[in-house]
């Protein structure tokens, strides 16, 4: 991964929509040190960078990499413009239109810095380390606070024509649907994010007042994708079929994408993939339901083997490298 | 595109639905002769091989380009498998699960040959001759009896893991929608293919009885693409009506295919893409409704530049040369 001229560590940066996680990252992929700080927390997009090159100085100190030893920061970010280096119109993060946060991150750490979508990092560190590696062709949901998507074509991650390709969260899934961020509506990530399943959730509870569930227990408003994970664990049967409505829509656009691509497998990360289950038996029977015979049985549908904030890190992080 | 060892000819042929056109093409990108049978006329394979494979030599013996002089065949067919040479489960063919066509034609002419999709071929000759020449990302979807697709991204034609990427004709746009061949409901092309629009042209006729319409100077059998188009120019509100609705069912599909692959140009070819503005207004305008900002204003939409079925002829030659 790296030559002899190389530093030999880099930093990832997972930006989003909650969380900016940072980590620091040897040849090895090992992730040496890492923290976090609340995206939310900054509306103002200088006190966000005054606060992320300071933890990140912070984190080189303690960890006693020291900052000569860092080749670049690597970062993954919603709506982030490969070439050039803007994120642009984020509708998960505070800052609004085109932000220079390559050049600006730059500026405030004195280090190199290379960013893309935050699916596409993580499509690169499970092509690099996980379930994925050796795959030519593959797909990477991930299922967060929204919904991103990392294209892998002949080996090679899919930029497109300007950099912006791969916002399959945003294919429209239920025309005229729920309300968008991105100003359309019946996006994709409006339904299997974490937020849609909740979503779901209180339209379930809403148009059904009487069948006893373990949902109820919860104040509307306190309902999060892991409650409704632990209410159907418990055979919970609102909460299951929440999850088989997820998973359902969710496996009619994966079929689609198929149609597009052909990929050899898809691969789910982030929060509610971790359903197991619950999530990945519905959407794979919608997916092979709705496939042609050319397709049908023949796409794998995969957890991401990595763990959490770090395949992600690791991902950006690997960037880093070329730098 | 050739060598000193290539032969200087090579034949295209365009297996449709319908038609299966083909033509002997010159170093230089000329159809020096073109013939074409019925499809749909033989239902059993080995009678159609026999037809085909006399026409074609019929044709080269006729030209008095002579079968020494020629490289190889090249087939543009829908399902066509480029790595295995077969056509697999092609809904509008009149033969059935897996047909090893690059084979059999090879026996019969005693000729190499490759095939690829109907639509990538098309696709291919648009990049070599087109519209497209010199776009590393574009997407050509074919407006015919069916409604295919040719993908390139990063230069390259998308074959996918297994050589049947670019099956967009097949993506679902109205969920639970009508009959598709391929055994689903609601794909794209059962709504803007030239069937697709005499199913729409039906429906209005039969949800509005008393409006006038030249299209009611027609039994309702009668009545194809060319017939909606030619009412719709003549000011006829109706058929006009039928090509909105149709522009914008494939403008909706299209801005989910930018989401995809972000190309920086979308072509349309085939019958219905010659009705010109009245189909290339409202698919633009749907387009563009649906997409987001980094996205919106910026996809051309362009109408193929090669004429009718020698596009397909010399995308599918174009294969043959690497014979």
């Amino acid at each position: 991964m790296t030559d002899s001229v190389k530093k030999p560590y880099v930093i990832g940066i997972d930006l989003g929509g909650t969380n900016t996680a940072f980590g620091i990252v040897d040849e090895k992929g090992n992730v040496v040190a890492q923290n976090s700080i609340k995206t939310q927390q900054y509306p103002d997009l200088n006190d966000y960078m005054a606060a992320l090159s300071g933890a990140i100085k912070a984190l080189i100190e303690e960890s006693k990499v020291g900052i000569a030893n860092i080749n670049g920061i690597g970062i993954g970010a919603p709506n982030a413009n490969y070439y050039t280096g803007n994120i642009e119109h984020a509708a998960n993060l505070p800052w609004k239109g085109i932000v220079p946060f390559a050049k600006l991150l730059s500026e405030a750490t004195g280090l190199p810095v290379s960013l893309t979508n935050d699916a596409n990092a993580a499509a690169i560190g499970e092509a690099t380390y996980g379930v994925a590696k050796g795959m030519k062709d593959f797909i990477m949901i991930t299922l967060g606070t929204g919904v991103g998507s990392g294209i892998y074509c002949n080996g090679k991650l899919l930029y497109g024509s300007d950099g912006n390709a791969g916002e399959l969260g945003h294919v429209v899934v239920r025309r005229n649907g729920r309300q968008c961020g991105c100003g359309n509506k019946g996006c994709l990530e409006c339904y299997t994010s974490a937020t849609g399943i909740v979503r779901t959730a209180r339209e379930f509870l809403a148009n059904d007042k009487t069948t006893p569930t373990l949902l109820r227990n919860y104040k509307e408003e306190e309902i999060t994708g892991k409650i409704i994970t632990d209410c159907a664990r418990q055979g919970d049967k609102m909460a299951n079929d929440i999850f088989v409505e997820t998973g359902t829509i969710l496996g009619e656009a994966l079929a689609d994408f198929v149609k597009f691509s052909s990929p050899e497998a898809i691969v789910l990360f982030g929060g509610l993939s971790q359903a197991g289950d619950l999530i990945h038996v519905p959407t794979a029977k919608a997916m092979n339901d709705n496939l042609m015979p050319v397709f049908k049985g023949k796409v794998k549908l995969l957890q991401s083997s990595l763990i959490g904030a770090n395949a992600a890190i690791l991902g950006a992080s690997a960037l880093a490298w070329e730098l």
